[in-house]
């Protein structure tokens, strides 16, 4: 073992780092994240690596003996910080916002701290009732009704996965659960629908579930990119017809590209008369239904038969926590209790034992994050925050809607913004072909000089075959001065794009 | 809004915590959670609670306006600290380990800072480096090959999953990434194997991905509760027989219940020539091989196609980390990556975007905490300190061994011993049916007795029918006075119970 005099006697031995150590060395870590989010504009949002930059500073193999606490502290502060893309920055408002707060950190941090892994009540009580009460706190303040269900899972990928699952062993009359999909002579294939515009997770749960890519039939949008009920309607039927089984819907309130809300309402319908599990992908906003006078925009998403919505994005919580509501308890129980000998005993009537609800066994404590958060903002503050958000996207969108240069190209119904520069004097053509790889190639380079300048980052998307900037608020730490920038940065981008010479 | 004085104003607005009120804040509660650490054994192990005696405490409705977060701080410390069955006492023996060490709290704390979201090198570059750094790190430190790729999922029950779907896809001839399991006229129904000792997780895996619990055949194991390979092989060739399609075995190196250690050369061999995947979930005995001298008991391992170790178990890191080791990384792409246009840019070449690999696309930065983790320890520390672990459980199994009224039920390859009460005077009579009967009724006394200390908490099983006190060390906090502990009162337990009068 190493004699390095910076070691600890507890490094040495055979247990844990000593109390009184460890109290010490956290002292110091909180000086150090507090310094972070203290400076966090002191930083370029992205750094300037090629990818093994940070790997070749590692070495390839493990130490074999311990290293002082210091060596590995400034390790941290020389290699690991710096070298992130910090989403935790004001000016980050790429894909949609995921930012700690902090008294969702410190929620996270009393949650490491006692390790209490939320499997069966009996292992875990406090934390058992905690999450029970949260998830009902949450549905209320999302204006849902009683009658659902729920509980935290890791992402929006597994809620939806669960759901998928879930929804699969509602078919009557097959026994997906226990007979498995393959190879039954009477097994129709399945088919499950969402939109153009749904996000990639959904086809990962239908390839992981075995319905298969080809399985999901995707539905085309309207010119706002909400999917058209219509032709939900004569897929299902079209479908039928041609001998398979449709059994799910899985809608998006908040879509990933344009933010686009599909019609809930409508949705339930065709699956109340149609006999198929609505899923409802509102992993992000959902989170609009903190704020009463936004609830009209989901409209009919009461009537769905499972519902995420994502913490960790929009309600600045620590990665990660994403909430799962369902009517049906039982479909989840059904499918994913399966409880030995070895745990049989830790079953307890009368509170949840969670881990009965989906694949993990194992669950982290994410209810105490929320418990703090949402009391040390309360839930008017949670909405007044939101309503925040979405005055400072509709600012940018009008400044786009009053610029002749600049097109917005999709309904701004959140905090997310997708727009164009598209100089005035080619409005008139600029559905062109030629005029339209043109602008593409302009705005993708408008994007990358904004993000280049390090503190703004925006992401892109695609919208009706146009290439779109995208700019999301939902950022706790961003501020009015933080959206004058990013409109600053891409006026100054757009006049310094190179036009080729062309004549406007 | 509340006008409580002792609210901030950074909660009465609409930004984030104050940074130097978070830094405040975050210094009370680094002093909270290293008095609980340095405090654990005051606490009764398992609260005395009945469901409801904890949520009929907490409102059940959220509060509209923000309150002061003395009073979330001094809610935290009365109603969920003593409240959670404590995971992180040194008297905790049930079950597997899972406690946090004090470098594993510190590298969570800095990755809760960060909240980097470890999804695609782009948007992660240092997170996603360290994580393939810290993947080739524990892949040596376990001895194993370096042609294994990896990364970090939550738990065993994914990882698994992902291995299983990988497995399903890498059928030759049957595409059910793209075309599902159902209705395909030439699909066989698809068999997986494991033992009757395998982790439920596995028949989850199954039910999930459309295999079904018909589509598991457990394979009968030995009277060391190791699968045998020979009736594996008999299963396999009726299996084909009888027209099933074998795709998958998946083995266990260290089984929850007895920790038996399934013939991994046998089943890589048996794999080999059957073509079909091989899985281990080793997630907790694949810790054994951090010690070389142990690596003998998992021979073989090294042939397997995917392997599960858990370092939130016996590794001592803070829930949730599984580490997922693979030989053909393409196969887990081809089924997980599904790359949409508003992410495209971020893909880049020459580094992991990891979410390409699994279900999930918003991944935690669990490197940092298992690095920090194996630099302070180091990789000769961790491995003595598993040694420890082994060792403890070695005295207890030669006490048990010793003692004639005391009988071991199982062998003892890890940290894990099974056994039960068995007064020497009925050694001979203890395969009568009653006096099993009477055996198994005074063991779960005896149990029952012991976690009523509260200083200790066991967990039991069954094995070949016979209920079994279990006892697990691999606490980094538990010392031999712990174990000294743990024998004393199942000692005292033993002579207190009522043997209604028989004459022993």
């Amino acid at each position: 073992m190493s004699d390095d005099k910076r070691l600890t006697p507890a490094q040495l031995g055979v247990g844990d780092m000593d109390p009184e150590e460890f109290r010490a060395a956290a002292h110091r870590v909180v000086d150090r994240v507090a310094d972070y989010l203290a400076g966090l504009e002191a930083y370029p949002i992205v750094p300037d690596l090629k990818p093994g930059d940070v790997r070749s500073q590692l070495p390839a193999t493990p130490p074999g003996s311990p290293e002082p606490l210091d060596d590995i502290l400034g390790d941290y502060a020389r290699l690991i910080e710096p070298n992130i893309t910090h989403w935790q920055h004001p000016g980050f408002m790429a894909y949609f916002t995921s930012i700690a707060s902090g008294p969702g950190i410190l929620g996270e941090w009393l949650a490491t701290g006692l390790n209490s892994n939320v499997m069966f009540w009996k292992n875990a009580p406090a934390s058992t009732e905690l999450e029970e009460r949260v998830v009902e706190w949450l549905r209320s303040m999302l204006g849902l009704p009683g009658d659902f269900d729920g509980m935290f899972t890791d992402t929006a990928s597994v809620s939806s996965l669960l759901a998928v699952v879930a929804a699969r062993h509602s078919i009557p009359g097959l026994d997906t659960t226990e007979k498995g999909m393959a190879g039954h002579p009477d097994m129709p294939r399945l088919r499950m629908y969402c939109s153009t515009e749904a996000h990639f997770s959904i086809e990962k749960a239908a390839v992981v579930a075995g319905v298969g890519r080809e399985g999901v039939r995707r539905i085309p949008a309207d010119d706002e990119y909400r999917m058209r009920p219509d032709l939900l309607a004569e897929a299902i039927a079209e479908d039928r017809d041609a001998g398979w089984l449709p059994f799910c819907v899985v809608g998006t309130v908040g879509t990933t590209s344009s933010t686009s809300v599909d019609p809930a309402g409508a949705l339930a319908e065709i699956c109340r008369r149609e006999g198929l599990w609505l899923h409802l992908d509102a992993a992000y906003g959902g989170t609009a239904a903190l704020v009463p006078e936004m609830r009209s925009l989901l409209e009919g998403w009461e009537r769905a038969d499972s519902i995420v919505v994502n913490p960790h994005k929009w309600m600045w919580t620590p990665f990660d926590a994403s909430l799962l509501l369902f009517r049906a308890p039982e479909r989840f129980r059904e499918v994913f209790s399966l409880v030995p000998e070895y745990v049989s005993a830790s079953v307890t009537a009368g509170a949840h034992n969670y881990n009965e609800y989906g694949i993990q066994m194992g669950r982290r404590f994410r209810a105490l994050k929320m418990w703090m958060l949402i009391r040390y903002f309360g839930a008017h503050g949670m909405a007044e925050r939101v309503r925040h958000h979405v005055r400072m996207a509709a600012s940018l969108r009008d400044r786009i809607d009053d610029d002749p240069d600049w097109e917005r190209l999709a309904p701004v119904p959140f905090s997310t913004v997708c727009f164009r520069y598209r100089p005035a004097g080619l409005a008139d053509r600029s559905e062109q072909p030629e005029i339209g790889r043109q602008l593409d190639a302009w705005n993708e380079e408008i994007l990358n000089r904004v993000n280049a300048s390090r503190r703004i980052y925006l992401s892109h998307t695609r919208l009706a075959g146009r290439y779109a900037i995208r700019v999301t608020l939902g950022n706790l730490r961003a501020r009015t001065e933080h959206v004058e920038r990013c409109w600053d940065l891409l006026e100054a981008a757009a006049r310094g794009v190179d036009f080729g010479g062309k004549t406007l």
